[in-house]
């Protein structure tokens, strides 16, 4: 793929104390760096300190502004939503709530509006540009299937995090992107009720067998 | 909005007996002035009747093409896939078969790449222009929800059948379009397995309760 380099920063110099604005053009420097970096390599194999060199930066100053990779790809993705951070959370909780936590969690995420139409933009770009979704796959893998699968402890787990997934994504599209009615003019509790108990079924309900 | 007119046809000609290449102008004729007519008034208001004068054909050449205006619609949008069809086969089984039913008859047509590809691209459509989102929208509200709806008869049967339509839609979506890991490479039968119970308990399921 064919990705204009970025202008190298001058590197921050040590002896004076760096303005707000300093910061941000840094921030943003490093941001198009990343971005730049995981189109060309995708999300596996691009690593800070790769994002740090294209940058011109050194890589303790990536890793000052971010701390980790999924942030980085987040910030160049301009996602506001951070999915693995969301589940480091919902994890936290009783297995057996996984589901509903999981669902109340996401409703209440896309009631911003931002939010809703960045998601919904990835989404449409992952269906339009094939590096787009070959990072997407890549970060929900690594970030997400990989620790709910973790959590839940069966062999099929990832399986069952990618239907879990595909449900969320479904939600995303209907409700908010294509606006199917009465889906999208349901209140967030109506949904939570009937979108939950969905989620924790394909997570932990024995397959073979029916719900309800 | 801004349509081109189609040129009006030559209204077809009793005396001589058509061959199958003049019927085929017809038929594109009369899909691209649906196109037009839907893309100009959304689904609800066009009429088999509005697409003949604009075709400059007379109806009843319409209807003998496309039997009913989904049809149209269908043709119109290159879908190879007829929902409403699919639905009429599933519901005429029992009840408490049709998430099953509906799972497997989802995954055996999207194992045609072709079928696949479109159903991806009228999603893609669909979240960047707003009048294929309305035409969507109004398509699967009349010709599929409310049919489903008649079906399972309870008072919040549209909204379950739209929550049926978002877990389709995000099953097209992560194991079709985004290709998402595990999911794109398990057997169809593993997913009508995990999927179909979801489907039939979002249709039947008692809402309060918990699947499993």
């Amino acid at each position: 793929m064919d990705v204009p380099e970025v202008e190298p920063a001058a590197k921050p110099s040590r002896g004076r104390r760096k303005t707000s604005a300093d910061s941000q053009v840094t921030k943003d420097l490093i941001v198009a760096a990343a971005a730049q970096e995981f189109a060309q390599g995708g999300y596996d194999t691009t690593s800070m300190r790769g994002i740090a060199r294209r940058a011109g930066v050194d890589p303790a100053l990536v890793h000052h502004y971010f701390a980790e990779k999924a942030e980085l790809f987040a910030a160049s993705l301009v996602v506001p939503l951070r999915p693995d951070l969301i589940l480091r959370v919902v994890l936290e909780g009783p297995a057996d709530a996984i589901g509903e936590s999981l669902a109340r969690a996401i409703v209440t995420q896309l009631r911003d509006p931002v939010v809703r139409s960045r998601m919904i933009s990835l989404i449409h770009a992952g269906l339009g540009q094939e590096f787009v979704a070959t990072m997407i796959r890549q970060f929900v893998r690594r970030e997400l299937f990989r620790r709910m699968a973790k959590r839940i402890g069966t062999e099929d787990a990832e399986l069952r995090a990618s239907l879990v997934a595909a449900q969320i994504v479904g939600l995303l599209i209907a409700r908010y992107g294509i606006r199917m009615e009465p889906l999208s003019s349901a209140d967030d509790d109506d949904v939570v009720a009937r979108v939950g108990p969905v989620l924790q079924w394909l997570l932990t309900g024995e397959v073979g067998t029916r719900p309800g």
